[in-house]
């Protein structure tokens, strides 16, 4: 044991009543929500890379955490574990996620880089044993390394493009061996920051060939996980070709990859984007995409990645309400991509910024479960386009009604009344479930 | 002869020195650029909703504009025909384009609407024949009634579907007998504005269906011009599904129309989408998708549209260089989507703000023809991307070369090192040109 | 009485437990909250503009509502009145405020706008009397009218100054006679389109002599209510001097009005402004001008100002926490200057948004006056200042303490030791109350 | 001399006909241009920060750049400058600006970082004597330290505030040690990053209790520079106090400070505050404030500062014309506050990006004084307020003029007529210069 989180206790359920800072007042991992217990919903996740291997450092500052395990060197790897799978204890939450970059020193050579990763990540196999913590999903960092500077598969080098090849193999290989229930791709830097040196068309033939390989190299392994693309649309790069779910999509189709590509969405990521959380998860669930979701919240009003623990309840219902509609997770999970302020020095602020985080998501499954089961959303969006359900409206969409139909069906006299989209009795309803 | 535009002469080109307001400084028709003649690359069109049918209204104000043909009836329509074509001579631009509900009066019944539009549209192309000027597109306006306020194809009700059916038609019928070369979709209301009472899975569907119709209406007439859809993230929905280029690329895709679809591409709603214009221009182009342009200018600090008119020469021309890379327009030309501010009331600001646009589009295509002529640019483009015309590189595309390819050629110890992506250099380089 | 609302009921309060549309569950006017009832802290008021003068009209479409009383003429004006004081009824709330323009029909001159302004308000002097319901502010509209498109007071015109300056006297007679309890300003043509035809420094000259009119015939004729500025950055001008409450404050105390005028924030014009509602109320807070507030919701991800109902009880908590933190209202109050969804065409929809919205402020003033009370809050706010409380800190803040002083005192060997900012334990903390 | 720019020759003008990359295009420091050589108009600074000391590492990213100077020690400081000085050469501007971090290193006590600011400013001191370069103005970075994580002179912690005191006096004395024209205080930290921990009535009287000291310190030495804050709404802080023109303003006529310092505006800062940079500089000379620019470009559609070199010639015009409009600069200068992207890892990129700003500012400033010596567009503006050159247009300014006076001349019968504003036809003469 270290001493990083000495003093603190293992969060335990206390209820809502509770003033005890360290324990759950609304997660009870054990609680039956929507015919499941609470933990097999949420499947919350720890980020490594915010939790442990972040800095504190910002585009005006530098460190500001002061963390005994920082520094380079296996030994320092190690003791960040050590730390880590404790945390994992306290918390209690099932899953975990990381980079390679996040848990091995970069070596001196791809093969020692690749070595590294092998032995921490046989640690990690060892702890996660001990612990019964598992591993939701790993990646490949192929952005913070000047290599990378200009992309990885999308590199105008394809030296690059075959570095980003054996990185991320070794990162699956790495996902595979601990049991990842995923393989998540974020190409922070497959974009451009001039279109004046990019040639698109070309980045998104590289960028393809090697989902391609990544695919091949799952079956041929028989790694069982879902490989997930997390959209973002820019920063770091100015614009990022995996933009949202309907770009991805399109970029898939395009391919013929969209069967076995799915997707991780981040709420920072969607805002950033124009969009809410929920039309992304609503969006992606309806292209039958929706994998996973990194579960954090940006600062609508900061144009950049703030990467927030999530705190508004209802904001996090309507996410949960797009999951639980779509029959909840299956290999997905929703990972804490959550950074502290770089203000939030001690080590209490590391666990209780979970708590808070895990409360606020249990608080929205619980009211996304009773909205389901109350089902009175679904029944008045149902009876909004209930016409639809009458035999001519039927045929309007088959290919066989012409323009010339629809045209003479109108000319027959029909005006068409509009009728109350109701928006703000639907906002009512929502508001007696959080 | 209307007196609307009296004492205002025909617009001539008297060269960059002219100090003569009404004089094009830039803009030369037949000046050859890039092996076309100018008037023949830019294919100047004027939106015949901002010119004259829009009356100065915003969210906070009322009527600013005071135009003769402003009211109902057809005398007033024909009053307005009678001024846009006088505009249309002044001017000397080779095209126009309008929406239905922009050119005739709404009729007491959809039967009454549609011969409204076929009488004023006889009255068009008698003048078109008489003047020369050309439709480049014409399309249905399913945005402004009340009775499309939640939708038209994506409509919950499907006698709106059918009332929009029954528009298309007339509105392609329309554009087809005055020989349009395009058509134009502008899902105004083709989103929503809460997915609280949204089912996005079905309005897809709806859409999709409505656009096999439209796509087969169009073979069956003969009509031989394309088919456009103009991409907008939102405004006046909350969110749009044509949000941006790549979006809709999914959708074509996903329902097999990518090959009877292209794209109509407006400066202010790839803004809004948080896109440069050549971006949008340079992905619709890299898809094969790059059919015609709206030229104006989004202020960049408004968050709606503001549909102005261009006036920033290097932005166009970097807008024009995407084009001329591409080859040029074939049945797509510059339509000028842009509308006066409200407070320039005088006929004279009408015609001015164009002569000003077309004179800046002159501009940009001028320096783009030189930039794409003198070749530096592409050249430096290809250079950073030289190291793919390696017979290893091309084989690391192929699906043959696996990850495992990829690790062995790094674990034999390439390192690749990163290149200066010389951005500055080349924005140096275009400023040589504008 | 009219049948606009027949079969709606007054509206009651029946406790979270009630599934009654038409109920409050959490506004119970009578309950202590704080050392006040309920109604007497948040002062609830219905704008006359957005429920009873807007038609439903968007940038893209017209009239989608379907009212009696649209249309010209003193009929239509009290046919409107009786619906709204109805309304009123139903609603229970104490207070309503208007602009001239949105009760009054527009005369053919001057006189005659402002004999119906008078003979309208005479009429709801009887109804208020009759009713109790009591005016919180009139304001004058000075951005409809096309007299009013380049400014009001910072108008190029003088004539448009003067028209204006008349306009508010009627405004402000009227306000006065109605025992209105403030005087709002808003200024949405007091900007610029274009600074190419703008002299900044002589509008703010016109806007500031314009005011102190406004100050001196306020006092001249006794009226002891607030005069209140509302901040907005934009919309309808691309730029609008009333930009926000830093930049108010200082233009207030350029021309030394900053005594005498207090603001009117509104939730979306902070967010459009770029900052959060919380932070504009505590900045005015902190400079004594907090006078009311507009209640409502911006879309985070629309530019433009979209007026919604408040709906995140989170958000509105924190609203009500500066609220509570400076003592309450005193002339000030909740108005909810919010509008229906264009689509939401029913009578029921005007209710039961102002019921929804009634109950999300009385839940966020609930909160906010429990985390209040309970001290928690203010007691970490303080802790975290603790140092400032010693004589040495207390020193440093006066001008004799130099930077040589400083220099002497830090020399002497001390170095600060960062303390945590503890972000996420005061949002857990805030958790607990929402 | 090193061998850093080995092979870069000094840059001279060469006339825009040129083509070679290493020349002035348009920047002849020698040509009179509006009264003055065009050197001592534009007064061009580096700053030391960007091209020397940042290293190229982003949120997302690490070190790109490879410099022999990055490093600790004052070997490694005094070679950085030598580097900064040869490229002063290179370049020939007349000034350069630093922060106290960027010359020296961190010592281990703040006396030991003070004697390693006093050798590297003699070493400067020496250099600039044999060169020729001036200091255009200093500043203390006082937000890269995590001491400084919570504030400077706003830290709720009293030894911080210290601390920052005792930093700025030995900027403030290495600034006029050098001769320095001014002294920037740029807050980055002198804000929040959430209200639930912060004071903001407190802390600002911490902030003008310190920017008093610095205005006595100033005075107390002899040092005749001009103080100046520099605006920029936010990043890193989610809030910053210093949000933009109005606001600084409004804080220093609270604390009595207005007369003492004046304004250092930045084109990225502008545009993140939702202003234009011409908006900011326009609103800055009205109140007197206007002092120096940086001048750079963001990205307008990455929400982030992103420092870019300037290269849109058009923009950069109109900030000129604000500066030429006001008499030019007179302690102020042009700063170019601008990074390479960190893909531009060559020396070769250093020099060429400020040669191609340089040549932009000289276009624009050009530019500039032909708009303003041609006059026509001021006579434009004059004309559109001619209407206040009446008598009794000067006396409704007055207070003598009450709103009863305003009344009356209205209810006389006028009735204001709408002039257009002319918007395009500006816009097209403002083309005619660019």
């Amino acid at each position: 044991m270290t001493d990083f989180f000495k003093d603190i206790p293992n969060i335990a359920y206390e209820g809502p009543d509770s003033d005890n800072e360290y324990a759950f007042r609304h997660y009870d991992p054990d609680e039956q929500v929507a015919g499941r217990r609470m933990e097999d919903h949420l499947r919350f996740s720890v980020a490594y890379w915010h939790s442990f291997a972040w800095e504190g450092q910002d585009p005006f500052g530098g460190r500001t955490f002061d963390r005994p395990w920082f520094g380079d060197g296996m030994e320092k790897a190690r003791l960040k574990a050590d730390v880590a799978f404790e945390m994992f204890q306290i918390l209690g939450q099932p899953f975990f996620c990381f980079h390679d970059l996040d848990v091995r020193p970069e070596g001196e050579s791809f093969a020692e880089s690749a070595r590294n990763l092998e032995e921490i990540t046989d640690y990690f196999r060892k702890k996660m044993a001990e612990t019964g913590t598992r591993l939701l999903w790993g990646t490949a960092n192929m952005f913070t390394h000047r290599r990378f500077m200009s992309g990885a598969s999308t590199n105008p080098d394809p030296d690059v493009f075959a570095y980003a090849g054996a990185t991320l193999k070794a990162a699956i290989d790495a996902t595979h061996k601990l049991g990842g229930e995923n393989y998540v791709l974020w190409g922070g830097r497959e974009g451009y920051e001039t279109l004046l040196n990019t040639d698109l068309g070309r980045e998104a033939d590289q960028y393809a060939a090697m989902l391609s390989k990544v695919v091949d190299y799952k079956h041929k392994i028989g790694f069982e996980g879902t490989i997930l693309i997390e959209p973002k649309p820019q920063e770091p790069s100015k614009h990022q070709y995996d933009y949202d779910v309907g770009t991805i999509y399109g970029f898939l189709k395009r391919y013929g990859l969209e069967d076995e590509v799915k997707l991780n969405i981040e709420q920072g990521h969607a805002i950033l984007a124009g969009h809410s959380f929920e039309h992304e998860l609503a969006l992606a669930a309806s292209l039958g995409m929706l994998g996973s979701i990194d579960m954090n919240r940006n600062d609508y009003q900061s144009g950049w990645d703030t990467d927030q623990f999530p705190n508004n309840v209802p904001e996090v219902a309507l996410a949960y309400y797009e999951i639980l509609k779509m029959g909840g997770f299956t290999t997905g999970g929703t990972n804490f991509d959550a950074k502290l302020r770089r203000q939030s020095l001690d080590p209490e602020d590391l666990i209780l910024a979970h708590v808070g985080a895990m409360d606020v998501c249990a608080r929205g499954l619980k009211a996304a479960a009773a909205m389901l089961e109350d089902g009175e959303l679904e029944r008045r969006r149902e009876e909004r386009y209930a016409g639809w359900q009458g035999e001519k409206a039927k045929e309007f969409l088959t290919r066989e009604t012409s323009l010339e139909d629809l045209d003479a069906y109108i000319r027959s006299g029909v005006e068409p009344e509009p009728r109350s989209g109701r928006q703000e009795r639907l906002e009512n309803l929502i508001n007696r479930y959080v």
